[in-house]
């Protein structure tokens, strides 16, 4: 990084600095949700324009995503403004026991506890979602929401759209009143050159980082973060081996649809969604699911791929799973012309070729899926998965393994999913969007949904705190939002 | 670690391990907490006497601890029979938007999402607290409220109270038929050796730690926790330089009392809480302040510290500091006779010299205080005040600099104390003791009430899942706990 460029990461800091206690009012956070969703809503034609020739996603997958980010914003607008997520909570001073949790114990003072907002965060976008997880994206959403400014890492898959997004979004906020420094951009198209994410992670302005990628890139992210003289929380998302478990029963009953379903759902995005099945785990007996599969990945065509790096890297994991002891390559797709082109793959292998062989349990980002054949159900207890995103479960309650399969799945993933494919993620209070290590760094937070904007907060008490001291939501008397007092829940009025 | 000792620290995980199962139910976890509650209360007098012995704590200042340690058993056991701290959201399947936050984005899944235990937990009690934050303490406790079996590691400052109440405690679940696996400890007796907290934190067994103590031994568990196969949470509280701030105003007015009161917190428990005051930040014109917290210091007798090496560290750091530049000596306390004895100290410096030597940025574990002699409120500002659990704040709103001192301290601590010391934490739901690095190293989350919990816990949401894959708490009908469904609370009954 040349100390002009370090000049201008640390200009955009300092600006998001100062910019940071505009957002102190919630109705000022929801205004700048909303009139970042208004101003890309008029440049939308463009902005699926640039999307598309960059990532080379087609504009039929692009619209829906470009629905989802300005409904995002405008449910973070919504979520501002009702303001039941900043968890207020209110225990006064009292000699009694109070509240449903009898008993006061230590000194009785007043105690009032709120989320506050830990300040500017840096954003890095995912390759594979441009607009949803992109400048504009959930974690801007959420970290607006809960007022930190942001400031966006450029993905150098998608440069042109990420400025093109970002420039709307100042000027938007410039036509509304705000501070256009509530978002900003550092430039970073070269994807070798790493020196914008070194400085940004390590600017003593930039107080959490919220990071979609690769699990190496992720790990490397939280590093810098955790060794700075003064640590910040890096909640990185680094992509999952999501697993699809079949019951003999199901698969006996309706293997051609399920094999369907689960094909269709690993050619959404040509394989590179977070969500992508990656694992299809199956007792003897289904080999009508592998079949309907098969076929359909076979006659699935070759397309370009996100960016030249990401088809490379997808090759290369190929290579290396076909490798393995064990693997039988069951579908090898065309690969097609073009620095960008790669086909579909389908491997097969079994369960304790899979469990000795750790170059078969990390994701394969790209059309394709391994399928694992168990000797029975019970081999589930011990096959070595790691932590995932979300995985699926085809069968009936009462089918041989269910419940061994629902609880092996629930203790390894963030979301399971009954009789339908990972991939599809509703953005709702009860989604999590994450998953134990290594699908994120922090299993215990989402990056979708409403609560994504706890990931940018911590909270504060206040204790026997004089009335002006005190913000809205902790001050005696009726207030808009849900809170909790002296343990009990006073739903809002909102 | 002699192979021995491993074998011991195995069986020890993987009975815990095993015992996890038994605590599904919410009502057994409050009957757990309860069972150990009331087999503490039976070995009062032996637990008081050998605390006694081992700490140097007073009986009069274990009497209350004591009663602390067993009311947070109770009040665990309260919340997890009430159990709204699992969090459940229900978001029905619906094509229509639905609930408060208007607009379902994303496909209109049925996403249900509650909190599950991680597993057991190992638990590396306080020095300081041997009782309250101890084996039993509240760690202890909030992951037993959790669902979490709990590893205490002994702490070699007192490891025949740690026995004595964990023997207790399992003969009080067999007693009271549970699994005695549900606690268990892990001897420790030499403070030398490190080998049980790595063979603990390094089991695969064990799913999170809990650790108070030094920064040193904090940030050394956090990264075992970290460089794992797979790694774990490590909450670590860490120590913390309190700082207390008085406008010039309220020392004009009340200074004798407030340096009083300040010296009466430092000297409880001779200086060794967590929460001690470590900086008194002023202003000038607040001379009665010192006079008054100086006089009362001078006049203390020296005392027993916790452990030798405690005494060793506090006279080790006060020297340091003592050679800083600029740094007066106001009271040096008799040291007494005796391995573990120390006397209070009370240290001077003007705010330049302050800010320029990070050797006084840190805490002094023990009974001193460092008066930071400020040109005026206005350099509250830029004085380098380092994350901390607790901060005070003595004056009135319309004093000089109170709105910049009450933003500065809410901005760098869990806690701000308005008008007292910041000793005492009252066990409630909006207590945060916690606070940002290196108070902590993870401030969003708090090591006492309900919502420490919180932190053995992640979330988990089910997608369309047929109800017999449902917990009670995410089953259509009435529940006894709050939870939101469509994006509204719906209070319990409870």
């Amino acid at each position: 990084m040349t100390s002009d460029q370090s000049k201008v990461v640390d200009g955009t800091c300092r600006a998001a600095w100062s910019a940071w206690g505009s957002l102190a009012d919630a109705g000022t956070r929801a205004g700048v949700l909303e009139a970042l969703a208004a101003g890309l809503d008029e440049i939308r034609e463009e902005v699926l324009r640039v999307a598309s020739e960059e990532s080379a996603l087609t504009p039929a997958e692009l619209a829906p995503e470009f629905a989802r980010m300005t409904g995002t914003l405008r449910q973070f607008a919504a979520v501002a403004r009702e303001g039941s997520w900043i968890g207020a909570m209110i225990d006064h001073a009292s000699p009694e026991p109070v509240g449903a949790f009898g008993g006061v114990v230590g000194p009785a003072h007043d105690v009032r506890r709120v989320l506050v907002p830990l300040g500017p965060v840096s954003v890095f976008g995912a390759s594979n979602f441009p607009l949803a997880y992109g400048a504009c994206g959930g974690d801007t959403a959420s970290a607006l929401a809960a007022g930190c400014p942001v400031i966006v890492k450029e993905h150098p898959a998608h440069p042109r759209t990420g400025r093109l997004i970002v420039g709307a979004a100042r000027e938007a906020l410039r036509g509304a009143g705000h501070s256009e420094d509530l978002i900003a951009l550092v430039e970073n198209a070269d994807p070798r050159d790493l020196s914008p994410a070194t400085a940004l992670v390590g600017h003593p302005m930039v107080r959490a980082v919220g990071f979609t990628g690769s699990q190496r890139a992720g790990l490397e992210i939280a590093r810098l973060a955790r060794e700075r003289a003064e640590p910040i929380p890096a909640y990185c998302e680094m992509g999952s081996c999501n697993p699809v478990v079949v019951t003999r029963e199901a698969a006996v009953a309706r293997g051609e649809a399920i094999g369907r379903q689960v094909a269709e759902s690993i050619l959404l995005r040509h394989g590179q969604q977070c969500t992508c099945p990656g694992l299809l785990i199956l007792p003897p007996g289904c080999g009508a699911v592998v079949e309907a599969l098969a076929a359909r990945l076979a006659a699935a065509d070759p397309r370009a791929m996100l960016a030249p790096w990401v088809r490379d890297g997808y090759l290369h994991r190929l290579a290396e799973c076909r490798k393995a002891r064990g693997v039988e390559t069951v579908v090898y797709g065309r690969e097609g012309s073009g620095q960008r082109q790669a086909g579909t793959c389908l491997l097969r292998v079994g369960a304790a070729d899979f469990a000795a062989q750790p170059v078969l349990h990390e994701e394969v980002f790209g059309p394709s899926v391994l399928v694992v054949e168990l000797g029975g159900m019970s081999e589930l207890r011990t096959l070595p998965l790691r932590g995932a995103l979300v995985g699926s479960l085809y069968g009936g309650v009462a089918d041989e393994g269910w419940d061994l399969a629902r609880n092996r799945l629930a203790s390894m993933c963030g979301r399971v999913v009954f009789e339908g494919v990972p991939t599809g993620v509703r953005v709702a209070g009860a989604m999590v969007h994450g998953g134990p290590f290594p699908a994120t760094n922090r299993p215990e937070s989402t990056a979708c949904g409403p609560m994504a904007l706890a990931r940018w907060c911590r909270p504060v008490c206040l204790q026997n705190a004089p009335k002006e001291a005190l913000p809205a939501e902790l001050r005696d008397g009726s207030w808009h939002g849900t809170r909790v007092v002296d343990g009990r829940v006073v739903p809002g009025a909102g």
